[in-house]
């Protein structure tokens, strides 16, 4: 779409593997997506890992330029929980990257969300890949940016089981109510769960093809994934490690490869054992108007392509960095 | 396995088109289930209608000895709630029985199930396929039941989706706290759900093959189950009417045709949307010891075959009859 | 009021050391309360317990001839919960009394409920001093029963603070679900809570007026009430222990001693913190209609005074026996 | 205490007749709080309503240059609730104020109490007589704004009945997440909830006393206060109206006054009939460490002396104004 001006863009994320291959998604599409700005909250891990792990991921694609928030420290109203056992004790299990040069910008994820939101003169699409609280937060203190949001493509819920929980999946569990201020905020959320994202499962051979790019990105991806291969096998039952956030980047770049229903959802914020759980009503038992968009399906082929070629970009880049120098 | 003893067994329902096919199907075997009495609940539609329907499926079978009991007319906690528009306003939508010429028993459901249980010198198993307000009731005045049951197979709950509420199946949902008492009894429940139901959908070809089994049970549940051949269309996208509780007699009388996976089930007794839901930890994810056998997957050609054998039974008798006559 | 028939009544009770008082004090009131049977269940202790604890104030009122049913041995949904720290191990703390010679009936308390009040010529009263659990299994399995019952007076709620609970009073707390049962039932439930029995404490000075009765019932009750006179004062701040399940037969025998008022209650069944809390809406601020009538005054030196004519009552009998023996 | 430093002070309310009283209270003591700010939420009435009102307090007290922030116009996760009965359309029933000169700051509440605290040589104390959105947005936003508040004093919660509903008080009521957001902040909430201010009711007689001040302020509030007198008196069986939020000033300014217990405070954030209900563990049954001073009763003579004597001060005020006329 080269005569479409690039799609403007926060990304709020909690690296974490998945989200760090999200990042590198988008910054492999610069002529797509215009990235206002990353803004960060603990999730899979602690803020302070999260944080410096989006600063490396920028890194990694050569660029500094980005700006980095760091966000809100903890969960609107429960305690924290994290997922080192999925991600490692630094987020990135499998690699072990440079102490980033660049710094997070000064300014708080939730007055970035706000400010931008509230001057900008272009909606602004939002993608999430981790716990909500940032979003809400900044819902809760000025209403008035839900005018300025284009879309929210989320990834978070379930159809199906959970992951976290038998109930509920990671993102919603670890801030529930927070999520619940999105689903009630009067914006369709598009929706992207684990009955999608459980259909997004590397394998040995595209690990391959991936290293085959024989750029640094991909060389790190590599290994990163590789380490995160079998974690997912082994509590899951899947044949591969599941490619949860890049789904949403997926999404924005090409819609065509997922299939979705406009559906209600309502956040389990009860203290049970169905806290977190997005109660989805695929067919349309409680006659409530459509919330969401609820994407149940991919075409992984397609997806994965996608993400190859993505990948690939940055060895072009390379190759052009070194034609200059001939 | 004519070498064995008929399994002793308690049937609790709620006819109910599937319940009445569930009754028919445990007559079709007397050499191999011993039915020691029919125990009603209201569910699918009031208690009237389900007590006076498992008398009209004794007669349709020619087994007016066959002993049932009305049961709880109300669940434990919660308001009443039928399905009406699924089975229609007497629970067999299609067909028009004769009045019964056979009584209910005097002795109230929860009498006959704890007198059974607790004189019985074999343990007996319990096959339910409405609410479980009867056994639970049954339970809490005298737990001691327990160790006289030797098994207890249940239609109800969903890995998935559920069908009354988008988390929901109905059976559960009608009486969550009865359910409640079930999985927290001690004994491992035998869960079967809609996951596996929802395999087991019948279809014209399937219809034409039963009414040419040519007998009266035959040609009345051809009728009953074309009347519901279109609700799961409809409402589910399957591509035929659902067998949900037959499922729980193919189950005692050909098990290997089912696959289970023994986990740990809870039901959600919140008063949110979640309410009545089976949080299934078919990951293991909570370190908690199973306390059910879940079923999610029927062979199901295994399933229409067994079934059609035993309906055809009924044209064996008659054709025995006219035997006998001549 | 000689003039009247004595008031057909069952007392449901869990005692108990003041469960054990409310027994005494019917069984002094023969001309006034025409005693059909006791029903147990567990509570204070576990129903080994309690059921024996009746029979045993049966006896130290030389009445071997009532009826005593032992009932539910557990709450519908929940864990069991005792107060043996308020009551002692066997429930009657300071007293040592022999083994009772009269037995318990074998029939159970629910089923004797369900007989008793099915088929009734005069509609009975049910006092209720311990959990629910009896009362409202016999309700959900033979809802007719309602329209046999007089009235139904409950000790148990609180429109202010709990005991066991910072939310939840005890007899509400070991079964809300049955409790809830009681309060949807479509009676109005006269409810004696903690705002009314903690008015009632007992005093040293009692303690020597309740002595010099002089009489078997008496000495046995001073002995049991003084070893529960500290533990109000030391955790309620109350200048004595209280007397809780006794309010109710005061009730009726004197509901002029009483002050009450027309609300709506409901139970907390949720799981949080407030499980088992009775919620009074004292200003009738939901607009529902009354379910309730609910104490929160009581003339305590008018209680006193007819509780201790009652025992008194003992001591006559006793003088007789003597007069006769002359 | 002229030796020392006045108490640097926040004030977080939603005005409201009683919060219109207690900012007066504030102005009328600049010799002993250095009020640094008024934050205000939605409450009592819209946002829109209770930010303006504040800023007639400041006008009214002749204090246009108090620094008046508005914040969040939505609780965190509920649906909105208003007062507007019991407060008039406004907010301010029986008066109708001039339209403020002075204006809002254009900082948002949330980053005025972040900036501030963040900042602070020294700690401040917040006086809260509102919902609690803006704190625990704030805290959730940047939890180390905890380490520089010194106290936090609340008009909220109950132990006995609520208001709004019968098991919860208003603020609390209006957003219990963010209750529960200060509740398990680690600072122990001075926690003054309907057990102290019902005892704290005008009279006719204080009326008469009130306005024979003869100030502008005085006149003002006897008109507020009078049309504020009987809404109590029929709703909850009180002799006058309630002055629940000056209860807060009163004690910042004399802790003397009441009486306190230092216990554990949970707030009900379930979905029933609780939700919003402040738990207060007053008996110390949990066995978990006090998280607020609950205060319980107040010196009421004690108390509107000091009011009045406040109020009186614009009095002086205006006489000193008259004599440099003269």
């Amino acid at each position: 779409m080269p005569t479409h001006a690039p799609l403007p863009l926060i990304l709020d994320c909690d690296p974490g593997i998945d989200d760090f291959v999200a990042i590198l998604m988008i910054l492999a599409a610069p002529e797509r997506i215009n990235l206002l700005g990353i803004t960060v909250s603990g999730g899979n891990v602690p803020l302070h890992h999260t944080s410096q792990n989006a600063l490396k991921a920028c890194e990694l694609a050569g660029r500094p330029d980005v700006k980095v928030y760091a966000g809100c420290p903890r969960p609107i109203l429960r305690e924290l929980v994290y997922e080192v056992e999925v991600y490692g004790e630094t987020g990135l299990k499998g690699v072990d990257l440079p102490t980033p040069q660049m710094s997070l910008q000064s300014t708080h994820a939730v007055d970035f969300l706000i400010d931008t939101l509230m001057t900008t003169p272009k909606k602004i699409t939002l993608a999430t890949t981790g716990p909500l609280t940032n979003i809400a937060v900044a819902i809760v203190r000025e209403p008035r940016i839900l005018d300025n949001i284009e879309q929210i493509v989320t990834m978070g819920g379930s159809i199906e089981l959970g992951n976290i929980t038998p109930a509920a999946e990671f993102n919603f569990y670890a801030d529930p109510e927070a999520a619940h201020v999105l689903y009630t905020s009067g914006k369709k959320i598009t929706t992207i769960g684990l009955d999608t994202t459980h259909q997004l499962v590397t394998s040995l051979d595209w690990f391959d093809r991936l290293d085959a790019l024989d750029n640094p990105v991909a060389h790190t991806l590599t290994l990163m994934l590789r380490a995160f291969y079998e974690y997912d096998m082994k509590h899951f039952g899947l044949t591969g490690g599941v490619l949860h956030d890049p789904s949403v980047i997926g999404y924005l770049l090409n819609p065509l490869l997922f299939k979705e229903k406009d559906v209600h959802v309502e956040i389990d914020t009860s203290f049970g054992i169905g806290r977190g759980r997005s109660i989805i009503d695929w067919w349309r038992k409680r006659g409530l108007p459509a919330n969401a968009h609820v994407v149940n399906e991919v075409d992984v082929k397609g997806f994965f392509d996608l993400l190859t070629d993505l990948l690939a970009s940055y060895g072009n880049k390379k190759q052009k960095a070194e034609g200059a120098l001939t």
